[in-house]
């Protein structure tokens, strides 16, 4: 028999994985802070506070901006732990700290909930067309009792280990997109000071092992000097804490992720954080005075 | 009417090339410095000196290791120079430098030759094979001619510019392929010291915006402690030095590239320059005294 599911957090992530859960037929209790936001959602029910929501639904997903916002959504005033029921299952689609992760996981476990940590890459659109890849850290039995839920909004879900693991999965991502993006940035820095032409220069080595999805996705954007962003600065700078985190916990060098955080601090001081996370390459243009390929007239 | 080709350089790369070459029912004449190894290349003829392959061969390919040899082939004692034709073609398919190409390229202007700068990416495998990837600078006309002899060993052939940008292009992506690695590294780092299974976090990762082809391809190596070479760190130092002069020579910054410069000069002084360029997890292993991976046992 299918559960009664909650959702907490309708932002561009949430309010999509919720509509593509009420569009798969579940019945979904949503709750978010702004309630505007949450009652523009299709197909779901708004409930009135956090407590509602866990002491009617027996699965409870989230997906907030950080590790304060999980905390806080749990241990609140009217939060999600005073409702909280043993042989509930909390699934956190959110990125945060794995350190945190283990601990709450403990705080729910104290009630008799589970806890699987379970964060997302594929970006708003791919919440929005229910293509999400979901890395997966928790028991394996409440996984298989959550997989069809997932399964509304992921194409790809993998169990990478206990709890805690999903989120450091995660972490390992967010160094492998943005040391990627820098190679990608220094590459087309290269090609535009030596007066290449930069989009047969990509499709010259795009095939190849220097191959990459940024260099195929986000060259063209940043050839075309097209900043809106697929995942933000702001955003690539609050994962990179957590990874740095990580590493210092674990007491392990990363030298180029380090790197890039030092060189999207300065972007941020610039005020470009809303811009996307491709826009790396103006840290390197800032210091040559050189600009990489040619923004689109409008209209052409 | 088939011209006949010439090539110099019977090293890895050179030999697949002209095998596939004759294999293609062309006439070909070879010349590599231990004459021996040219002797053991199927289907071509082998020249007693340089001069005798640019006095009978209208079109003269090159596939040597550094930016001297080419040099050396060209303008030493009985060298190309002596035998070279007006009308003749030189295609140089070894990776060296931009600013010595376009030196050369002159220098057999002046005799009424023309060149085209054309290094290869894809590995002996790919010149076995016939799939290398080709990155053209120098004259349309001159590629158009040139076009159905490369074809017989390459995959993708694209001209990206003037003579000396097919060098420029190659060292962008020996920019891409080598920062990637770092993220691939530092990545898989993290993962293992948080005690992750590292293969599955691969896979959970590697289809999404963190993907690449060195994740893919060398990640699995990198996993299995598989050090065996696809492109050793010596001759990946090597073309970073073309690089890093190139970048030099524009006044731009390449922190990412100049880094895992640093890192490999570090491998090379441990006696590990033959190993694989995906070795460069090594540098950040021996910082945290952790390994990636498992080695698998002989006969598993």
């Amino acid at each position: 028999m299918s559960e009664r599911i909650g959702f907490v957090g309708m932002g561009t992530m949430g309010s999509g994985m919720a509509a593509n859960l009420a569009a798969a037929g579940h019945q979904v209790l949503v709750w978010n802070r702004t309630r505007a936001k949450a009652e523009a959602v299709q197909g779901v029910e708004v409930a009135d506070d956090l407590r509602q929501v866990s002491a009617e639904c027996d699965v409870v997903m989230i997906c907030v901006a950080d590790t304060p916002d999980v905390r806080r959504v749990l241990t609140g005033d009217r939060g999600l732990l005073e409702g909280l029921r043993s042989g509930s299952l909390v699934v956190d689609h959110s990125t945060i700290s794995p350190a945190v992760t283990r601990e709450l996981a403990d705080l729910v476990a104290g009630d008799g909930a589970a806890w699987l940590d379970a964060p997302v890459s594929g970006g708003s659109e791919g919440a929005q067309r229910g293509t999400l890849s979901v890395m997966v850290g928790g028991d394996a039995e409440q996984l298989s009792r959550a997989r069809p839920y997932i399964e509304a909004f992921a194409a790809t879900i993998t169990h990478v280990g206990p709890v805690g693991a999903g989120q450091t999965a995660k972490l390992v991502n967010q160094i492998l997109v943005v040391v990627t993006q820098l190679g990608v940035s220094e590459a087309l820095l290269l090609a535009e000071a030596a007066g290449l032409d930069l989009s047969s220069t990509l499709a010259a080595v795009e095939g190849g092992a220097g191959g990459s999805w940024m260099l195929s996705n986000r060259g063209p954007q940043m050839i075309g000097r097209d900043w809106r962003p697929g995942f933000t600065i702001d955003l690539q700078q609050k994962d990179l804490r957590l990874v740095l985190e990580t590493a210092e916990r674990l007491q392990i060098p990363l030298p180029g992720t380090a790197l890039v955080h030092q060189m999207y601090g300065s972007l941020q001081r610039r005020g470009l954080g809303g811009e996307g996370n491709h826009g790396l390459v103006k840290a390197l243009e800032a210091m040559s005075e050189l600009e990489v390929g040619v923004e689109e007239q409008p209209g052409s």
